[in-house]
């Protein structure tokens, strides 16, 4: 089982400018491969912050995923936290300056030098059509902002990630929360490694809740969703997924 | 000046079940306020954890605002994470219950009275038009994470939440970041309390970069968005706003 967290780096997200739209894919994109997503942190553009949190979460998970702050401008610190996360220097990396240097029609200025200067010994994963690559730190993989490179890079990336995937069923129910807790949790005793959410919904027409019946082994989910089925009142049950 | 920070509190957010729209409501109604949200974190349904994280950031900051895990179910953990925090015991609010019954058609189930149990000694602040009122323990305000809820009750008690509220310029640019990076660079040399912020766009028609410049001095504001006018080349402004 592979475990994950993403630190979400920018001032934006904190102060309602920009909407963080990368938490939500990368956490759909990681339950689909398998990879349990722990913790999603977003900190604001501080160096010693960002060092500090890689580190932490560096040390716990085995994937760590930044996003933001690799632009060229004063905001724009994430390489030299990561870098301070692990007691290394920045440095410009060559490989990076030529693959600039051929998608770019003038010369390079001091600002696009600035991307390419990234923590000494990280890995540098090519991604197609980019000149932007994806740069690898020990465990921490450092994205970029931009909703739309987030995800290309992150799907040209995808394979390394991977996990046994989960396999969900959903029931909607008409009923309350609070009429059918005790049919759950007498499933959850049947069944305790099952992940069962239970999810209300207002200002839905046609159910209440929202069940969720989660494992990694098809038979058991299906068994418990079987269970629950059977024990539920029999017009309770709006639609199952 | 006022500090916040919020604990998403769910399984859902962090599986991708669910998309976190409580997150950017407040960032946005925090700002308004002058509040300064400095931390989301989002975390999934165990006490300790809830516990252990309500804990650190009641230490750190003002305000700490809790989103989700209320409701009558098994995973519904957040009071007893909460009390744990501050080494307390749940017990039977019977406020709450007097509400709950006067609010309900039938009488109260075990579902229904779990989510009166609530901290030893919190505060509970009365929401006009839901049975449910915010609990406070200590410097922590419990919210739901049904979003129409989190969002009404926000909007009931905002008057405890104020600070001094920034002004925003925001200038839309036609250049990219890294021609226009040495100009704010020079930008923050003359103004170093200026707060900036420099967010490029792809798949935008009519600008790359969109530039915030904020202040709690309007003046001050003023000045540096006059500045920065002059310094960037003429027909590189698309709007300023």
């Amino acid at each position: 089982m592979s475990t994950a967290a993403l630190l979400v780096i920018g001032n934006e997200i904190l102060s309602g400018k920009v909407r963080d739209i990368n938490s939500p894919f990368l956490a759909i994109e990681l339950r689909k491969l398998g990879v349990d997503l722990e913790r999603i942190l977003t900190i604001s553009d501080e160096i010693d912050l960002i060092a500090n949190e890689t580190r932490a979460m560096s040390e716990v998970y085995d994937f760590v995923f930044t996003s933001g702050g690799i632009g060229p401008t004063h905001d724009d610190l994430t390489m030299d936290g990561i870098a301070r996360a692990f007691g290394r220097e920045i440095e410009l990396n060559r490989s990076m300056v030529d693959r600039m240097e051929r998608y770019s029609d003038k010369p390079l200025n001091d600002a696009m030098k600035k991307m390419a200067m990234i923590p000494v010994g990280a890995e540098v994963l090519d991604v197609g059509g980019l000149w932007f690559p994806v740069v690898v730190v020990e465990n921490v993989y450092i994205f970029p902002g931009i909703p739309e490179l987030f995800e290309k890079k992150f799907h040209s990336i995808r394979d390394r990630f991977s996990g046994v995937p989960f396999i969900l069923r959903k029931l909607y129910v008409r009923e309350s929360e609070s009429d059918i807790a005790d049919i759950l949790n007498a499933l959850l005793r049947e069944f305790p490694e099952l992940m069962l959410g239970s999810y209300p919904r207002i200002n839905e027409e046609h159910y209440r809740v929202m069940l969720t019946l989660e494992s990694r082994d098809e038979g058991y989910v299906d068994r418990a969703t079987e269970t629950l089925i059977k024990n539920l009142p029999a017009d309770a049950i709006f639609k199952v997924d």
